[in-house]
Formats: C-alpha cells, structure tokens, sequence
C-alpha cells in the first residue's frame, strides 16, 4: 500500500480509546510541512551531566549564517518566484556561508548542519537531515563541502540528493562539543524550499530540451482549448506559479490532504496525490466542482481568469474548498501546482471525450421512438471537450518505456479506487493499449477510444443497437505548441491512426488486458452516409444546417429524416430539446434552418447546442444516425493598452470595453482583469449591463520586468458565461 | 478509475447546494443490493392511451411462478445456506417453473421473466435483465429456454451469464400485450440470489479441482496458524458462511462501503473491496482494528471464535463496526465474506512478517549505546506473524501468468493509494519481483523480503549499521493443508530459495520496477556467528536460553554479549523491558536463566518475550546481533463430549474445563463455544477465577446433520488471552 497512514478517518467508536490509542505499538506518519518539532539550542550528550551552556572556552560560537540568496536562485532557476527565501532545486549545489567569531579549524572544529522538515523529523525517512564539516566529515544523502574559507566565514556547499523529499526545510547550524551540540537559533530568513529539477538528468522529472522546460516548467501563462473540435476556441490562463504566496498555497494544499512528506520526493505520489487534492471529494481538497448553472455561493467556473486568485483564496479562508471548477478550472490550477513544484506539465483538451461509466468502451445514446435523445436511459456520455494535464516524470515503478508524458485528470468524473483522482497513467501506454499498469489506464483509454453506439427503442422499451460511429470518440487532442500560442494536435501520441494495422494491435492488446470486447452484431449496411454541418455563429444569430448526404449505392435511396436540437451542457448533458424536425429526401443533401428565437430562451452554460440526426432509408429497412454540436460565439470583449508602448516603471493604463449586443439585461456581472507578472487580478461587478448599453474598466499597471506579458480579461454573468480574451505586449526599457 | 462514484464525500459546502445538485448533468451510481426500483404491475406503452387493467380478455394472466428452490440448490452446490430462497451460480442452468391458467402458447403468448437488482435497474449496467419466451424470444446476456410444457406450467430454463453482478436480484414474471406489460407483484419469496461459480470453467473464480473447491470454498472450519516460527500453533476458526443470516450480511457489508452493483460480476474488484470494507478505517466497514491491549468497549479480537458473531453484531447494530479485531480476526471474517460469495480463499499466516513503513525493503532496528532497542528511533516492525488471505481469481486486467492465487490483506496497516487495504495482488508476480501491476505488490513484496538492519547508536547519537540478517523476514508462509488439520509450508510460492539465481533474478526485477537497492557498505566480518535457542514453555515456567556460539576463525574471539529480554506485541512492537545482562565468553555458549517472576509482571496480551543479543568481538572490533521471540503457552482449556458418540437428532452433552493454575485472579473471563453447523456461538462469563479454581461449561446441542463436526472453545481475559481448543467428532446415524 502506499504509505498514507494519516489520512485514516476512524469511526467515531463507542469506547472512550482515540485512533492514536488502538494503535498504541503501531505507528504514525508525518504528514504536514508545517508543523515543526522542537530543535533546543542546547542538546547535551546524555551520556554526560552537562555543566549548562555558559563559561565554555572551547565552543565555536556561530555568530550568524545565511544563504546567498540571489546568486543561489539565479543558478538553479528559480529567482522568477516572488519570495524573498531561498528556493533550490534537487542534486544542485547550492552555497550557505557560517559565520564564526574566529577562523574555522578543519581539524579541530565539528560543525554539523541539519536540515528538518515536519514534526517528527527522522533520518530513516528523510525528514531530518545532517551534514558534517571539519574534523568528522559526515555525508548522509545530502553532500556538503566547504568551498572557502575567508577570515572568519566559511562558505559551505550543499547538494541534497536527486529524490529528496520537496518542501520547505528548517535550516540549523550547530557546534559539536565535548558537552554537547550548540545549534543556531530557529529562523525563518534561513529556511530553504527545495524543489523537483527537470535541468538534472538524475531528477526524475528531467526534460533534455531547454525549449522545453521553458515551456512547461517556466511560462506562467497558457492557452487552454475549448468550443468544437472543427472550430476551436480559447481562453487564456494565467498559471501564476511565480506569484507571491503560491508556492506556500501549494504546500498547503499537501499539508491540508495529509500527503505524507515521506512521499513527497516521489513525483509519482506526488502528481496522483495532487489529482486527488485539487477536487474537494473525499478530502480537504482545493476546489468545489458544480455543474449545475448556479453558482450564486460561489464564482462561477466560466468566470476566472487564473489559478493564483483561487489558490490565494483557498489559503486565505483557512483551506476551505474554493467554489465552483469545471475541468478547465482544475486543469489550469493543477498545471500551476505542478510547474510551481517544478514538475513539468502541460493542459490537454479530448474533443468529444467519452465519459464512460460502465468501463465497457461504448458510450451508450438512446433514441426514443421519436428520434429524440431518451435522456433517462443514456447513462453515459460525451463531453463536447474535456481538459486534463499531462506531466513528464520517469515512472520508477513501470517498465522504461512507460516513463514520459503522463496523463493526469483532476476533475472528478469517476473515483479511482475509491477517491476521485485519476492518473498518472503513461500516454505511450494508452497507444499501445497496454493497460494493466497504474493508475486508471483503462478510463483515460476509454476517454479517447470509445465507440458510440445508437440504441433506438421501440414503443415498448425493447432496445436495439441501429448505429455503431467508431470515429466520433477522441476526434483530435490539442495542447499549446510550445513558445506559441496556437495549438500542437498531439492525436497521434494517444492513438494509432485509424484503421491501421497498429492499431488494432492494440485494440487487441487492450482486449486482453481486460478491456471489453466491441462485440456488436453486424448492422445492415444502411448504404448512404450523411454529415450534418453548420456555420460558425454568434450567440444571437440564425443557424443554417446542412445535412450532407452520400448515396453510396447505385440505387435510389430514399432517406426519412428526424432532426432534434437541443442545449447542451459542455459535459454533453442535454437540457431542453427546442427542435424537432422530420424530413425526407432522395437527394444530396438537406437544410435545417435554426432561428435564434428558437434557442436563445434555453441556453444553458457555454452555448452549446446539440443536433441529433436520425435516419432511415426505407429501400434498405436500415437505420443510420449523427450528433453535431454547435458552439455560437459570444460577443466580443475589447482589451486596449491606451498610453503607447509599456514601459518598465512607467504607468501603463488598459482598457477593457464591451457592449452588451442583446435584447435582455445582463445582470451580477463579474469582469476579471489579470496578468502574471503585471498585477493581482482585479474583479470589478456590474449589477447590470442594460440592452445596447456599454462598459469600460480602466486598470492601471506598473510593469516590473522586461519582456513579453500577457493580460487576460473575462467577463462572465448568468445568461452569457465566459466571454474572454487576451492582449500580449513587450515591455521594454524606458 | 473504478467507478465508485456514491462513495464521495462532499465537504459542507457554503451554498445550499446538495451534492447531487451540483452533479446536475452528471450521473448517479447505483450501489446497494437492498434499495429496491418500483416495478408496477401494468406499464403501458407510452404511445397509447392504456384502457387500464381490467376487462381485458387477451391477457394471458399468470397464476403464479415459482423455483425449484431444493433441486436447483444442490445442482448448483448452495444446499448447504442456511436460506429459504433459491441461491444459483453463475454460468449454470437453473429452472423456474410458470403456472398460467390455460395452456401457453408458444406462436402467440409474449411471456418476458425480468431479474432486477438495486433501486435504478438499467440494462447496459446489468442490474436489469429480461428474457423472452414464445412469439418474441429474446436473450440478453442471460440465457433463457422453454425446457418443458406440462398442461397450464411452463418450466424455464434460465442461465445467468458467466460474469454478471452476484447479489440477490428480485424476479418478475411478465406478459406483454398490445397494451403494455403485466408483471407479477413483488414476492420476496421468489428473489434469487447468484452467486461466484469455483465449478465452472468460463467463470473468474473457476478451479478444477474438487478436493480444491470443497476446502476454499465449502469448508466451513479452519485452522489458523500464530505463535511463532519454530513452534507454529494455532487456533480453529469458524468460518461458518453458510450460517444464517451470513449471505444477507456479506451483501450488507457491501451495500454499506457503497459497492456500485456495476463491479460486483468482477471477483478482483469484490476482492478489493473486500479488503477495504473489513477495516472500519475510511468506510462504514466491519471491525474496528484495535491493538491496545484495552479492550474494555467491545471483545478482545483473542476472545472471538468465529465469523458469523460477528457478522449477524454488525447488522444486527445498524451497520456499526464491531469492537475488535486484529490480524487474524480481520483474515478470518474475511475468508468468510469469499467463501460465501462464492471466491475460493485461504487464510495465509507469515512469521516475521516485515511492516515497513519507508518501503525500502529495510527494517530497521536502532539499539542504544546499551544494546537495549531504542523505541523511538526503531519505526519499522516485524510482526512475529501476520495474517492475511488468498483468493484464486483469474485477473482479467492483467498478463494471464498472474492468475491463481492473490493475497488480499485487510488488516489496516497501511494505506493503499489512500484507502486501509491490500491486494489482490498476485502470488507468482510476487515471486518473481514484477511489482509494477496492481495492487500493492511492493509492500507485501516488502513483508516476506526485507532485511533486518541492525543500527547502534553511540553516545552523541550517531548511527552506525552493525549487522544485517537477511534471512530472517518472511522466514515461512503457511496455510491449512487441504483434508487436514496441519500446515502446508508454501514459502517456495512467494521466494525462490535464498541464495539461488533465481532468488537474485527476481530481486534484480523488483530493483528495476521501483524498490530501492539494497545498498550497504560491506561490513567487517565478525568471523563469529551465534543464535538464541530457547525451550518452549508454559507461561509461568522459568526460561533457560542458550546463546550457541560459532567461531568460524582458526583464532580466539572473545565475544561480549549484552542480552536484552523485553515483553512484546504479537505486532513487534516491545512494551517493558524486564532484563538487561552482559556477558562475555571465549567459550561455545552461553546461558541465561529468566525466571518466571521477571516477565510475569509485565506480559502483554499473546505472551511473547523477545530476546535481542547484541554481541562484540574483541580481537576483530567487529559487532553481530540477533532476535528471538519466545511465546509462552497458555494452560490447557479442555472440551469432552459426555453423552458417548454423538448421534443425528440426540442430545449431546459438551463440557468445557478450565483450571486457573497461577497464583493471581483471573477476571472478567470470557468463554465462547462454538460449532458451525451445530450451535450458534455460547459466549460464558465468569467475573474471576481464583488461583486454583476450575470452572466447567456444559453446553447440549442437537447435531442436525451427518459427517465430521468440529467443536471449538476460546477462554480469554485481560490476564490471559486465547486459551483455546477444539474437538473433532463424527455424527452418525441414530
């Protein structure tokens, strides 16, 4: 089992014993970064009755000592994180310099320096750890080395090892005596954060490619996909993994889901621990998901900009759960906890993801008697797009060629062996179908390989399968192409092309590892094809649907269709049905046509709308069916930088401007403004933006460093969600 | 992720939002057996407007159904549930017979038989299956037949298919007409239970043997194997699942961990959370684990006999976990809740079973300056045995050479990926070091492989390695041999012999799936070896140790010997330390006397004294230590059957004698008796027996079928736990 001791929720039991008690001779596990043991200033050697600290000539005061901070940070990279302490990353030297009274005596004096972190600091479990300089030369897991010694200071050089525990570590300097050990007083200035190290081949997250790491350990702000998978859209996200205050919130998060530290050098518990935590299901985890449309405790999903506001409030309000996510949300949050650790990652988004809950690769729609979508009886379904992370680590536990990308999915879909987390789980083992290795390897293969089947039933319930379409599911995987902000389709890394002959060797290997046999019956060839297409379209406007038809015979085929549209949630949950056609032609194609009138009243969400077409060609007796998702586009929101070119120092004023185009009242309108780098994000409320009506929020900023930035602004209320973009500029040197 | 949805726990949210509705657009799992669907008696078809029940002469009503409840009981080897209702295996023919009030008519009538299990049937999840009989035959994944017509009754044939959902299911009959349905009412006396099928090769859990399936699957007595590893003793233990009420509790337990229906065909996911469900951490489960020592709240986990107590307390007390249990408590009941499921399991007992809680495969064993064991810094433990199970499923989701037996564990030592569990995790891949399949092959990987590494700390508390015994963990594995009452030795299924290629081989793999190398510097040959030989006495007896002592030089060595004797928890964990001796010697051994007035006073619960020698040769300045555990025997409990042999149907007497032999009380004794399949367990109290007393319990019991019984008592109290004993005895014809 893996070693989470602390997360035990005993029953209440009706003897007066505590948990603690019934395992009296058993034993406990440290769990929180935060929580610190006492380290005395004075430990005498038991052996010996100490004379107390004072009239002790031959002790080596320690005046002071520090760590070069700057320097230090700049060589392991890490001087971008907003935190005057010193941050470094594994199996990289890095520098303290003691400062004595007198000159140092390599071989008389004996001064240790000890490293704890947690409440029950060990050496066995790398929670405790010491070095030694001077006569007794001691090296444990972490090398030290005196590099100078200049008058009475003594600057000392220390690596921790290549899989030590993460965190933030209480630095100690002590003086080893006849008596005893003197040790340094406790300080915060001298604590030492230490992070996972892709520059190190030996780090178990190590990326060979600088371009890379400056992507996906680096960039404090992404591109998160979204809309249809033949008209993607974005949205920009501010990871923010530099801010002030983050890097604290994110050992929080840990602390507050009793990670044992023991684990935390590992970043395999590590990621699937952090898929766990950031969903509030079963633990105190970061953020509430809701997919209900009300938001009203809480921000609404669509509404945020980035991942420091809701870590900073998570912190904040005493590691209360955060109100509302979507997947986005906790994918864009868990890309900030993982590069803020040093963890490279990245988000992802499936186009028609399969949330398949009976593990059977079929996703499952049934079609009443009309045509229409029974939704009481389609159990499963597909999300329009679905957003997830991918992490680069070795997975020491798995065969080589597993380690790499990892596919990791903090939203919490299906619970995975009991809590709600998914991943990691190796993308090179999804393409093979090798899927008896953890974690969750079968979900995330049936996230992207699903079949869907059309069920139809009859009037007297009795089912039966009229359409198998084997291509809908995981039309196309996207992330954002690395020092670009348009998107890499990286399909093939997940999949086989279709209809290869590799590809069926994994489907078969996927067969043997447990997964489902597709076992449908044959289906009479129906003969005939169609495709349903739409325009792209603003929220607002008429829709014209053209329904493509290919007759594949040399007969004449005569097609009965019925045509349903509906609203629909991003998660592919249908809500009204607003639309139900027939139609019947023998030629090529068919038009539907869909005023705004007809949908504008039942819009739900991100203004998806869902059109299912069923068909019959009565020469054949056989059945043939589609689904189209429509996304219309919102209103445009105008960001402008509005005093020239932005400066280091100097003022900058932005703009951001909107006119409501509809006929209806916007109301609790949130307006979010945000940059990494540039300033916290501001949220500005409209109680309502009348029809026609306009706003315009001025924000001003000081930029504090050269180079690209990016400003994002969203603005988001009840009846239109997510209305979003993004302005980059360069600052330069005044 | 496995789909165990209902098990979330929602934090209180700050909206007024339920979980469910923050779920909208999601999907709900169904996971318990006892919550029923409504199944009304007329369903019309929702197309035409029903003209109600009456008055309709086309109906074909049906008069009746019912089971062939003692005939399709012994084909399918369930005769033996003490239950009414009609139990089937999977994969297997049983039949029911339908009584109409006229003739059926195979051309014409529409007869559907419907089987539904949980309150949200549905047909892609398996908890709803129809089939069809005459005009309309229809099979789904269960097979159905007309096998006879006899006037007005039809008998069916139905077979459930080979991995459907196990549980009770409710049957109805219905007739479909042009207005709709007719289905008989519920009538609990017609529900049906399926159960796993050991008998039949397509089913997950088959074995081919039958001297196989009668031991691990219909056996309903055992024996369990403690004490420790040169003297095995053991306790009988009544499985007892076809007890009354034991099925119905076994779903229970599963309906109150929230097991979705949907997982329960599949035996490796039943077995895994069997494990979790056992424990009472982190779910509603079974017995809460205690290892205190004070067990004043509820029973001594010593003082049980049996599974079905314990299992009939916890419905009985609304699903609240039952106060205690320890390892063998937790495999017994465990064994229990397979067997009556139908998956062929065995308890397994393991001596010097390794807790190691780094999972580094070292246990480490820190001595003081003194030789003495330093409590605090000893973290890890080596159980003097643990016990656990197996199960033989075929794993589906992995390479098929990682079938047939799996431990399973349900003990709450440590979590497995954040739950209290263990397993299924198979044997071979055990042996073989292939630890990267699921589930926690590491850790148990870790209980029968780890090296002891002996620490000594000097006076400034500086830890050195002194020794390291790598043959001590894991020293045998065994189980009760099938048709008898010893053990089988089954080392040789978990290691390859210590010392082989093969042994190195598989070490080699378990390195290259994630285990740290065992990576010590080379110690200094002590050039002397030396063990600990003890006799094996009564509790209260004096002890005599030899310390024999190997000098493998052609030189003197002088050895200095310090002796530690300590009271210590079947877990490993030491309580007082009661004797404290050196000694030194150039001689071949060495003795040392403990009187029974040192330990005495200080004895924990199952007797144990350890003994650690920590030995220094002076010429060669090179240290060697070693452990040994001694368990006392308890006096004899005797069991007589008074009334000669015992006869079918006669009243037999059974006394049970018991003499308090020491020179203190015993108080608050407990005394159970118990016998599966002739007495429900008889629990006596005596509130104390004193120093010479005897107490004897007669119990009359009426043997109400033939063949080999057994009898077992158990006499517990704070001062002595488990004095047990158990009688065989054959009922014959009167």
């Amino acid at each position: 089992p893996n070693d989470l001791e602390a997360r035990n929720q005993f029953p209440a039991l009706p003897t007066g014993l505590s948990p603690c008690e019934l395992q009296r001779g058993r034993i406990s596990i440290d769990s929180s970064n935060s929580h610190e043991s006492k380290s005395p200033e004075f430990e005498a050697f038991y052996v010996l009755r100490p004379r107390g600290p004072s009239g002790e000539g031959k002790v080596l005061p320690i005046f002071a000592f520090m760590h070069a901070i700057l320097e230090n940070k700049k060589a392991h990279n890490t001087d971008k994180y907003k935190c005057s302490t010193l941050i470094v990353r594994r199996n990289k030297e890095f520098t303290i310099i003691i400062k004595l009274d007198r000159a140092f005596n390599a071989e008389q004096d004996d001064v240790q320096i000890e490293f704890m972190i947690g409440s029950l600091p060990n050496e066995n479990k790398g929670t405790y750890i010491t070095l030694s300089i001077g006569k007794r030369k001691h090296n444990g897991h972490w090398k030290g080395r005196v590099v100078e010694i200049q008058g009475h200071d003594v600057t000392v050089g220390i690596t921790p090892d290549a899989s030590c525990i993460i965190g933030r570590f209480r630095t100690f300097v002590a003086v080893m005596t006849d008596l005893g050990k003197w040790r340094t007083q406790r300080n915060v200035d001298t604590d030492l954060y230490v992070l996972f190290n892709p520059w190190d081949p030996a780090d178990q997250v190590y990326m060979d490619k600088e371009e890379d790491r400056q992507e996906y350990v680096m960039n404090d702000v992404g591109t998160i996909y979204n809309g249809e998978f033949n008209n993607i859209t974005s949205r920009s996200w501010n990871f923010g993994q530099f801010e002030e205050g983050v890097l604290d919130a994110c050992l929080m998060v840990m602390d507050a889901g009793k990670v044992p530290l023991l684990f935390r050098g590992n970043a395999t518990e590590v990621v699937r621990q952090g898929s766990a935590l950031l969903n509030a299901q079963d633990d105190d985890g970061l953020m509430v998901g809701n997919w209900s449309g009300d938001y009203s405790g809480g921000t609404a999903p669509t509404a945020w900009t980035g991942s420091p506001e809701i870590l900073l409030k998570y912190v904040k309000e005493g590691c209360d759960p955060v109100c509302f996510a979507q997947c986005w949300v906790f994918a864009g949050v868990l890309n900030t906890l993982m590069r803020c650790l040093g963890i490279p990652s990245r988000v992802i988004t499936n186009f028609f993801s399969a949330h398949d809950n009976t593990g059977n690769l079929k996703t499952d729609i049934v079609l009443d008697d009309d045509g229409k979508v029974d939704r009481s009886r389609t159990k499963d379904s597909v999300w329009n797009y679905h957003c997830w992370n991918e992490v680069y680590v070795k997975r020491l536990d798995l065969p080589e060629k597993y380690s790499g990308w990892q596919v990791v999915d903090s939203t919490p879909q299906e619970t995975s062996d009991g809590l709600y987390r998914c991943g990691p789980t190796s993308v090179n083992a999804i393409k093979e179908g090798e899927l008896s290795y953890p974690f969750d390897a079968k979900f995330v293969f049936a996230e992207v390989n699903s079949d869907v089947i059309y069920h139809k039933s009859d009037k007297s319930g009795k089912m039966e399968i009229i359409y198998v379409d084997s291509a809908y599911i995981g039309k196309i995987l996207v992330t954002k192409k690395k020092g670009s902000s348009t998107y890499e389709d990286i399909t093939s890394t997940y999949k086989y092309q279709e209809g290869s002959l590799k590809e069926r060797e994994a489907m078969q290997t996927a067969v043997r590892r447990g997964v489902s046999t597709k076992d449908y019956l044959p289906l009479t060839e129906a003969g005939v094809d169609f495709e349903l297409q739409a325009d792209t379209i603003k929220m607002g406007d008429n829709l014209k649907l053209t329904l493509n038809i290919k007759n594949q015979t040399s007969h004449t085929c005569t097609l009965s269709a019925t045509i349903t549209g509906c609203v629909v949630y991003y998660t592919g949950i249908t809500s009204t049905t607003f639309k139900h056609e027939n139609k019947s032609a023998i030629v090529e194609s068919l038009t539907i046509d869909v005023k705004a009138l007809e949908y504008m009243p039942y819009l739900v969400e991100q203004s998806n709308l869902l059109f299912v077409v069923y068909g019959h060609v009565e020469e054949r007796d056989a059945s043939l069916s589609s689904m189209r998702v429509v996304t219309l586009s919102p209103p445009e929101l105008a960001i402008k930088v509005m005093t020239g070119s932005p400066r280091l120092g100097k003022e900058v004023m932005i703009s951001v401007d909107f006119q409501n185009p509809y006929n209806f009242n916007l109301q609790n309108v949130q307006l979010r403004i945000d940059g990494p780098g540039l300033i916290p994000t501001k949220l500005k409320h409209y109680s309502q933006i009348l029809p026609g009506a306009s706003v315009k929020y001025k924000v001003s900023l000081f930029p504090q460093s050269l180079g690209k930035k990016v400003l994002m602004a969203c603005l988001d209320c009840p009846l239109l969600r997510q209305v979003t973009n993004q302005l980059e500029f360069e600052v330069v040197q005044d």
